[in-house]
């Protein structure tokens, strides 16, 4: 296996331009890829039938392309990933890598329940062109998932993995939330570049922030509705279902942040809050997909269990939307 | 105990053929397999390489024959089936089928996210031998997990299943508690025979069972810890870690219950919480095996990320066997 | 001070009539008072000016002293105490002790946030007519209210009280369930006779009633809902809100379980559920009121914040009355 | 009314002057009291028998008096509040209002768990010096206490209330999180003039600052380890705990924000969250009284059922404060 730092020194001679922030990253051996910069989440396409819908998956991310994205998130939670096979997240990767430009990351959601499934996934991800792997914490049997056992865990798919490893805790979905301590000894292995956090707990944030601060370790707002907290606080971007609709405007407020014009900043923030919460807590991926459908891409039913949108609830996503001016 | 009478006769006529053939439920016009009595749900041991270890299970499952169960549950939350692959569930499902009597029910755990794969896995353990199918409750999107979405899902799976289905709710794994206004409109179904609740909520038990009352519908306990109070209030058995371990007693407390000795019953289900809980919420799969092991069962290993006891855990858990005569 | 052993031993040679249950209490120097059977936690009628209607109070009492209850609960939560003042606290305890009959006991709830406050709370309703106190857990620092902290409050209180202690676990108003090790520590204090609990986890009852075996130490249902299943578990009454629209019935579960009929018990159970639930958690000391309207009692407004039902809830929650028969 | 702009001017111009006056809300037609700024949430001492110490109140208030706060919160939760009586309140009150400069705003928490209650002990405080009341949700009958409800009862006390309201959502303690809608609604009230919210949650707070943007409603972080987010998102101030022992810290942190320097801001955010955590939710008020007496103030003991820290706790709490450089 390759190191991952050689491999990681690989990536970034290959690439180039990463650098982006001025924390964390830095050019020479042993230094870990810089994951700094804005991620639409990408969503699944599925035709009437259910059947993944490459061709409209190609098109979404052609029109994706188009924005000043460090790269793209394939197979996070607003990827329907749990209701793929694991073939299918495979391949949707793949796709992904041979439609995106050279220069974008392609994160991968890699998590299963059990370690190994993990790093076998993981591995996987890699041979399919994924730059990092975005591991989701392990939850069903959350009642022993203590920091021990998490330590363990993402050791284990580091140690293994051909590719950085980024942590994700997204407890709306998995009721977990990793602990402070588990993040801050995981921020010392070499092959753990980062963190993406979908609490929104502004503390929680500037505390992990301050704890790795010794590491090459980033945090990776999981929402639009907190990034510029996240920046405030030491944050260096951000996965975010609302690029999939807004890119440009979740962009702007990168740069806003990055370039200190804070005032701005919040205006475009307080927009954003409302038709962010709207396609991720309140109405979730059916919710988002709406969005899009109405965006000009291509949202599509989503795999059952998850329903479509009543009538009322599309009106109620509507008026997040227009009420901030952006429909 | 009060059981339907006429489906309660024909069931004694009927013992050993009922819902045997893999296409058992519509055996008769409307008449729902009965699953009223004690399962364990069966642990899957591991190896020392983390490989299943079908010998093991085949000689645990003989000496859990001994006790009058009315079957097992495989790949129940107990199995660790989120840590199988596919092909892994169904060859334990199948090992088990071989192993056990005919006269004794398998219900096999063959939940997953989505439906189709839900639908896909319930064929596929009928196929290999499973009597019903113990459906748990999608839960990564559970925002969105409301009652209209998972009547829609469980009237799918029971719709293409050629096996009865049981709905199963287990809010300690999967943060989402089954709604009663979803439980009462499935338990209408002729293919949903019934459900495991492992909630411990005795006021939740009973409305189900009263709300039910009209329907061939069935409550099992999801833990010993409340199998007395279940009785009580109109279940029909348990689904029971602790029968892994403490088989005869509680077949015992259920016998107790069915006699109308109430009190002694309750002088058992005293004696059988501490060490209930030891086994499942407080120290969960690993002190479960871990207790397996001193009581001439294979215990063995769990999959990664669970973690064996510490020895204070291990200590811990002793006292609440010890403490209430079990050691 | 008297001490407690002394006082209790003179209240049960005056009032007689106590050996109801055979668990827990007997006569005799040192024994606790018995507190077993049901108990209304009576409502405290206002006024459409928000004054106490003491004169509503009486005819209430009166019409609810046909019922065979053990006794009476006054300001427990269903009495609106935190929005009563000291004197008003005190007033109406005075005057439910002067309507109710000699032997029927008077449970005052006396818990406030400090412990100096709630040991002064407990000697004055001792002053005027209380029977025993009821103490509510202390709960707006709830974060530093672990079992060490809990202990050493009521201990004071017991220590202090001339009036046995009965302790009051109602995670629903508090957000604090008393820990079970607590518990178990304060079931050996000569002035703690029992608890109410209010969560209805069976598992809990259990395992209370298995860990005070050895105490004078008994368990009382705080809602209808799990009567039975308290019952069924060594549990010796209840404090139940429903007592006060259907009270006969409430009796007659009692009856029903201490004789031993529980097929008869649990179909009255269940038709007791959803009524409960509608008082209770649902629609709250709003809800009760209106059905005690209905049922020929005053119930009268709330004071404020809580307001009156909505039409719509109040269509629901005579469905939930008139569905089991009741209406 | 005023724009937030013109009026922040003035504030500019006239500060030191605008409505310091101690019966500052109405000093013009319809325009609002400015209540930006840091505040200390002023704890109560206590001498070891659990008397109110007068003479170290005032004290503390002197060495306090020496940073540029706003003003002094006095009974907020920091204060011991539910453990005093009624005359202690204002007593407290009266007392700080005597002792600080006339400049300094004083505001006293006068929530109870009544609508009536509360509009009394908030006429009690206007009348005693306080300058603006800050009141809590009432979170007893939680259950019930909807926005309706909870419009209701800050409308009615905001009537009544000769003195500006705050309103004080703060769910570690109450278990409860005032409602944005209710927020929204209340902010137009002539008589709210903000809200202190101890959540800590960046999307919550940005949400409350877009949508009451064309009130004059100011909205204070109720805690330090979130003071930098919220001010990047809109807030004006904090109500910090923390500032009692680490006021000009806090201050600092202030002016940065204020004047746009927000990479120094961050560093020193980041080095107060966890001191900020260690005497608020993780050690509570006896954490904050025993760094008190370390850092020259006078902490003393809490009102029972408060307990002391245990050796363990306290040298935690060190570290919190000597890893980040304070001690």
């Amino acid at each position: 296996m390759l190191r991952p730092q050689l491999w990681s020194c690989m990536r970034q001679g290959l690439r180039g331009g990463l650098s982006r922030n001025g924390r964390g990253w830095a050019s020479g051996a042993g230094r870990k890829v810089d994951v700094a910069g804005i991620y639409p989440p990408v969503t699944t396409p599925f035709t009437a039938t259910a059947e993944v819908d490459y061709r409209k998956l190609e098109e979404n991310l052609q029109k994706l392309g188009t924005f000043p994205f460090r790269g793209f998130v394939v197979q996070g939670s607003t990827g329907e990933f749990p209701f793929l096979t694991s073939s299918e997240r495979l391949e949707v990767v793949s796709r992904v890598r041979q439609v995106i430009p050279k220069d974008k990351l392609l994160l991968a959601g890699s998590g299963c329940e059990s370690t190994q499934a993990t790093v076998e996934m993981t591995v996987s991800m890699a041979q399919v062109g994924a730059d990092a792997a975005l591991v989701v914490t392990p939850c069903y049997y959350r009642g022993r998932m203590d920091s021990a056992a998490l330590i363990h865990h993402y050791t284990k798919v580091a140690d293994l993995s051909p590719i950085p490893v980024v942590l994700y805790s997204v407890p709306a979905n998995t009721g977990l939330d990793l602990p402070v301590d588990a993040i801050v000894t995981l921020s010392q292995h070499p092959n753990i570049v980062g963190m993406k956090d979908s609490g929104g707990d502004a503390t929680r944030i500037g505390l992990i922030v301050h704890k790795t601060r010794k590491q090459d370790f980033q945090v990776l707002a999981g929402s639009a509705g907190f990034l510029l907290a996240s920046y405030a606080l030491g944050g260096v971007g951000g996965v975010c279902a609302l690029a999939n609709v807004l890119g440009a405007q979740v962009c702007q407020l990168e740069r806003l942040c990055l370039t200190g014009q804070w005032e701005e900043a919040q205006k475009l923030q307080h927009r954003l809050i409302e038709p962010n919460s709207a396609v991720t807590r309140r109405f979730g991926i059916p919710g988002l997909k709406k969005v899009m459908d109405w965006f000009g891409y291509y949202g599509g039913p989503c795999r059952a269990p998850l329903q479509a949108l009543s009538p009322a609830e599309e009106e109620a996503l509507r008026v997040d939307f227009t009420s901030n001016g952006w429909l």
